[in-house]
């Protein structure tokens, strides 16, 4: 066991702008033994997320900055392949913070860790990387808890085709909202109203959002879900209705930003009309967790729900992976699968 | 009674920026006769408030833009000099929307006048036109309907001399808050410190904002309420709480642009402390009006709260006088006096 040798992603430079390869350390180290309470996990998936971009740099933010010269950050799936812990056995597979790298070790427990394990009945494996995974947790918690939509009302989401914006844009449907994505190109769009069932997409990268906005939002928009920033929620902001709720998940236009970030020129709309621009981080319902796994799973079990996966295979092309974040070239949720199930 | 003159402010024109003397026209009429059901209203005092100048943009807002060619909107409070009305009597001293002019003239139960008779013994009729008149109304529920605070949070409120921020503060205050002002110059923050009984206050004129921000909130900011927006919004937003409440009361520092808003860059701090932004108007709190005027007005009839207005004489005075609410030359709740009590 103890002549395996864990591949891995360091941080080695603080990004201006988009990472690049230079920023990034590639190399390997044996894997060390295994101590009592500690277990082994094989990395099988990376989860590969716009708010990786964040942790890269050295600033205050919800969750402390990776250290130069530390493993990258990342959530992923494993099979524990090694356990001298009571909590996990050998051939569990479990979800934690495995780092970009082909194995984590250390202590059960481990906080930064927080494994658990999951049912891999209930959905495929990159299944709980997305919609009974984070971007679930974010999309089910955001919108219920800070959108607060009612049967009716007209909730919009940016980033539709997304790992966030599919949950987001499925759970309203089922609360029986009038719901419109906007996504990036005619593709993604056409998944988005065909393959999710949203009543609407509104392509941003073909014609203008604001004319979108009027066509399949005539009624106004009650909850907008954010994951973008930058123009496209300045534009929304001139469409919102009285007590509008905006749930603040991301900016991923302003995550490279050279310039400062953007901030929304319309913002005395939510003085205009009494509304409301509130921030979510998904950490805060961990307890709630697995009420969120287990209403999204039911509804994947009656197949009224769907999680699209954008899977990119090998480690070593991590960085070029996480650029198509980006630039939205990925097609669903992005994961990158470290070995073979 | 049908050969008075009334002189009147009317909108000449859309400002750009300021508005200009040629922005007005300033004429006179005969004030025709009293119909059935009717009131005349002789003004005494004008409101001049920070909000008049988006009424003068043709943009969709919170309320309907003042007309070209129309008398000027405010609030103010009259005297009844004749009635058709079972509601008013001769005699009566009333608050409701006069305009900028000597003499209303209309139905007594008017939609956009909206009188309501005043008790003079309760507070001079300038406070009423301040803390118990629109701006307390607004700071009243803002703070405590959106701002929420609790006893021992951190309260800020920018434009603390202001008539709003006068009020915020000493809500604040009553709650068992730490209470700290922002407000240019050191007369005002000596008098918002010395006689309102805020903790402390930051000079913005004098010295950086954020190093106030360090040294009076220690603790980080629990509730903002901005009345100015721009620079200082941002700032603060890097010194917020977990869990923070901004109330988005006015934006000051933008009302005068001719470039376009500048929206909040640090917005995503919200985020990052799953903190909101909320907008409020006070007129949605109508019905609540008179809650906050018996509050109050304890508070005052106990010696426990001022009201401080800067009241300048003559109607002609009008166009000069608004301009001070925008470079901060009015010390309290800016008030016109159009004729002697």
């Amino acid at each position: 066991m103890s002549t395996l040798m864990n591949h891995q992603y360091r941080l080695a430079a603080r990004p201006l702008g988009l990472p690049k390869d230079s920023d990034w350390q590639y190399g390997s180290e044996p894997v060390r033994e295994l101590q009592d309470g500690e277990i082994l996990v094989k990395v099988l998936y990376l989860s590969l997320d716009p708010a990786m971009r964040g942790w890269m740099n050295d600033s205050k933010s919800y969750i402390r900055p990776v250290d130069l010269g530390a493993v990258m950050r990342a959530g992923g799936i494993g099979r524990v392949i090694a356990s001298k812990s009571p909590k996990f056995a050998e051939g569990d597979i479990v979800s934690g913070g495995v780092g970009v790298q082909e194995y984590w070790i250390g202590a059960a427990d481990d906080k930064h860790g927080s494994f658990f394990k999951i049912d891999a009945r209930l959905a495929t494996l990159p299944a709980w990387l997305n919609a009974l995974g984070m971007p679930g947790m974010t999309a089910y918690f955001g919108l219920l808890d800070v959108g607060q939509p009612k049967a009716g009302e007209t909730v919009l989401v940016s980033g539709a085709a997304g790992a966030v914006g599919q949950t987001v844009g499925q759970v309203a449907k089922q609360l029986g909202c009038r719901v419109v994505g906007i996504a990036g190109g005619p593709d993604k769009c056409k998944f988005v109203v065909e393959e999710l069932g949203f009543d609407a997409c509104i392509d941003y990268k073909n014609g203008s959002v604001k004319d979108g906005l009027k066509q399949h939002c005539p009624q106004g928009v009650d909850v907008y879900f954010d994951n973008v920033g930058g123009d496209i929620l300045d534009v929304v902001l001139t469409r919102i209705n009285m007590k509008a709720r905006i749930v603040i998940c991301g900016a991923i236009s302003q995550y490279n930003n050279t310039t400062p970030v953007k901030g929304p020129a319309n913002y005395l709309s939510l003085l205009v009309n009494r509304a409301r621009m509130e921030g979510i981080v998904v950490f805060d319902y961990a307890p709630r967790y697995p009420e969120a796994v287990r209403q999204i799973g039911q509804w994947m079990a009656q197949g009224a729900f769907k999680s699209r996966e954008d899977v990119v295979q090998g480690l070593e092309n991590f960085p070029q992976a996480l650029l198509m974040l980006f630039e939205g070239k990925n097609f669903g949720k992005l994961v990158l699968q470290v070995a073979p199930e």
